[in-house]
């Protein structure tokens, strides 16, 4: 068994309403970054597994997402193991 | 004039307790997940941005952060830059 270190980006689906970005997208702009659009705002979530390999790692950070981590009704995520 | 894509990643400081990991690693134990450690919970954020290259976008980017999108006395971020 060793440790790996699991990335995790979770992201709202395409189609649904980022309420949360649309206002930072309007604070920027107010702060005069004008050049700035479609802000997103998700989930970045660092978490260390004991697996006996990274396929195992992963799926068993997969298995959490979908139980616990993401709300995968609303979210996408995208899971990155590192030794 | 171009529109780069900027992916953001927000991370708690090190020494700073993440309550909300916490909170997420009890969780998992609770679901049985006993192999998970060290959960950390940020913020990942995408944004468009228009810029003339990628150097002045990620100066933008990294602007933008310091004043609004990210707490510098608390987190950390990164910024990628993607054409």
């Amino acid at each position: 068994m060793k440790n790996y270190k699991a990335k995790i980006y979770i992201t709202l689906r395409e189609n649904i309403l980022d309420v949360q970005g649309k206002a930072v997208e309007h604070a920027l702009h107010s702060l005069e970054f004008n050049n700035f659009s479609d802000v997103r705002i998700g989930k970045y979530v660092e978490l260390i597994v004991l697996a006996q390999n990274d396929g195992q790692a992963e799926e068993m950070v997969k298995s959490a997402c979908d139980k616990l981590i993401a709300n995968p009704i609303i979210e996408d995520y995208t899971v990155e193991i590192i030794e």
